[in-house]
């Protein structure tokens, strides 16, 4: 097994520190070392800026890291800063190569034909993309600029151009030379998912169970726990994951401890049953819908709803009385379990899901507060409905109330 | 004016390298301080490892900054490093801060009303988040954890937690400080949106117009092109801004040019016209629901929806005739028409809008292939639809609808 690699990502460019891009190249390339085992010691994000972008460079080259990858600045305008900033931090003169510079006359000329430019100036512009530090050894382009990797001391530095469409299938390609070179250790990793117990409870169950072999990862989200496990693989590391695991299913909620979300497990459960849902959504106002659709193939079991904001439309449309909303109000165990028979009667589903609730950041009462939240189930002979007293702002409220509705029907199904 | 402020952000958590979690608190905190006209000089991220961070917090106090955001690592589990981090980075002792302490403690007894738990084991286990680096100046939690602010050299280090409902609440709270204490240079933006045209388009027509002045982005998203031009004020600056947004307004179908966006014009409109909205949703299933929701007081103007995701649904609910569907097939004009008109029928809103079309990444045809939507609206006396062929994977294309579907109404709506 080869030692655990140490590993970083730098990214240049003004536009991802200033809102203008959502960098997507810093989670492509850690995500993809580190589910291959890698320590990512960290992702540092710079400017188009030459003094910023060495100093990022000497940090990187000081964590003694295997592998450092960076991104950005390859191209040909006035703020392309990467490969000079490189030589400069490595202290290494920049010289012409010629693969890459043969990669861009033949890219270059491509262009040309596609956009009729002359050939001449383009290429006399293009050009300085074949400048790399000496001893470089270049990368074939994906699009226009070539990319380069150079050995500093004990760190292989790889530079990429930005362009995500261009990064992205350089990105493969090396991934699976280094997969080939042995770079990456062997690693397994275990996902448990936790629904109705906070971090707080977590922790003590972790801290009880050996777990000196693990490295183990606790993150809370919209009302989930997921406690992640790695290990490099053996017998007593195996047995510390397994009494982990064990213990968390024993002493905590625990709905998955294969990695699958609640979300592929209802859709699994709901194929296994050969059954259909349908969503009667007040206060999600479509997002539980959104959430049982984001999956590909989701027309095998999802029906479709009733978005019933207005009370009218709980009424003309899911059949709930006016004398429930009377008695009961909007936003009550009554009116979702009325919701999800209703839209069980209306679309034929098999299981009906309902969400009423007060979202805020108006709306709410001393009785009914903001993040007073039901969800109600109902299927074939029988029928469930949840209180919650969800904590956030408008968008919180609503993702976590798809979450609650989505564990209310898991559990309804049973296993 | 101020002078520029460089600023920086450092982000703490495994989970943010791993691909287990996208993080966004890094856009949140630079975009926020990018937009107020401070110098971002770099956003770090790095592990749950002391080494690290500290390595990480060292880099940064390097970087002749006036403010370090830092998040991440705040809580009670064995992965919670950040506040010891720093303490260590900047050679401070820990202590038990009063005031931290109190809001603990408060948080606590909430937290275990409501989960059931037993107070003294849960604070014993807590009040470990207050213990401080010496000097720090202790910030309200949004959740359980304070933050914390002190001063190293002429560098405000301010520490908040990792979880986005938190930080968020937190951190516009600190913006609103800085903005009041002039730590900001003044800056004045405008913000144009453009729905129809690339950012191909866009690009001459910036060129075209002095712009010497202005710092201009133009940003392309879910089939928008925004451009946000920012100066420092001043006579000619603001003639130049002017000059390019009438431009911009000349050549291109601009629809925004004071920052309002879409969902905020169709708002607008809606309410001014004193009329309502429903939503037919088959390929978004619920989507559109769930966007026109988002936005709170939501309820003056929407009133609900069918999710028609089944053929049998868009029949029942949406009175869409079977005939229609087989002579057109699901994914057609005549369909989203008909949708539109139905969901009109069953709410009685004033205006309904539909979405039709192919996700992927299955279910594409020759004829009809993955990313054909249509997209329509009809009311008193209209009714429109549009095709479109969106290009990207399910989500992107899904979004694309939702947004299509917004411009339409907003057209069918006039001004």
């Amino acid at each position: 097994m080869s030692p655990v690699p140490r590993v970083a990502v730098l990214l240049t460019g003004s536009e991802l520190l200033d809102g203008r891009v959502h960098d997507c190249n810093g989670a492509t390339v850690a995500s993809s070392l580190a589910a291959r085992g890698a320590r990512v010691t960290h992702v540092l994000t710079v400017p188009d800026d030459a003094r910023q972008i060495v100093a990022a460079l000497r940090f990187s080259l000081d964590q003694d890291l295997s592998l450092l990858v960076v991104s950005g600045g390859l191209g040909t305008t006035h703020d392309d800063l990467t490969t000079a900033a490189v030589a400069e931090a490595v202290g290494r003169d920049l010289a012409e190569d010629a693969q890459a510079l043969a990669w861009i006359e033949e890219r270059t000329r491509a262009i040309c034909r596609s956009r009729r430019l002359a050939f001449a100036p383009a290429f006399a512009q293009m050009r300085r993309q074949a400048l790399l530090p000496a001893g470089s050894r270049p990368l074939p382009p994906a699009g226009a600029a070539p990319g380069f990797a150079l050995v500093v001391g004990d760190t292989t530095v790889v530079v990429l151009p930005g362009v995500p469409a261009e990064l992205e299938p350089m990105w493969a390609a090396l991934v699976d030379d280094l997969q080939q070179q042995g770079f990456f250790p062997s690693l397994r990793t275990r996902t448990v998912r936790i629904f109705g117990a906070g971090e707080i409870q977590v922790a003590p169950v972790v801290a009880s169970s050996a777990h000196g072999l693990l490295d183990v990862g606790v993150t809370a989200a919209a009302g989930e726990v997921t406690v992640c496990l790695r290990h490099a693989g053996g017998e007593e590391a195996e047995a510390q994951a397994n009494r982990l695991v064990a213990g968390l299913a024993e002493q905590l909620p625990v709905f998955s401890t294969d990695g699958r979300t609640v979300d592929e497990l209802v859709a699994d459960r709901l194929r296994a049953l050969d059954a259909t849902v349908a969503a009667a959504e007040s206060c999600t106002g479509g997002l539980l819908g959104a959430r049982l659709t984001a999956l590909a193939g989701s027309s095998d079991y999802f029906v479709g709803g009733v978005v019933s904001y207005a009370n009218e439309v709980k009424q003309s449309l899911l059949q709930v009385s006016a004398a429930t909303i009377a008695a009961h109000g909007a936003v009550s165990e009554e009116v979702a379990l009325d919701m999800a028979r209703g839209v069980v009667a209306v679309t034929g589903a098999t299981f009906g899901m309902a969400t009423t609730g007060i979202a805020g950041p108006g709306g709410g009462t001393p009785d009914k507060p903001v993040g007073l939240v039901y969800v109600a189930v109902a299927g074939p002979d029988m029928r469930r409905a949840e209180r919650h007293l969800f904590r956030g702002d408008r968008e919180t409220v609503r993702v976590q109330s798809v979450t609650a509705a989505l564990h209310l029907l898991l559990q309804a199904m049973g296993t």
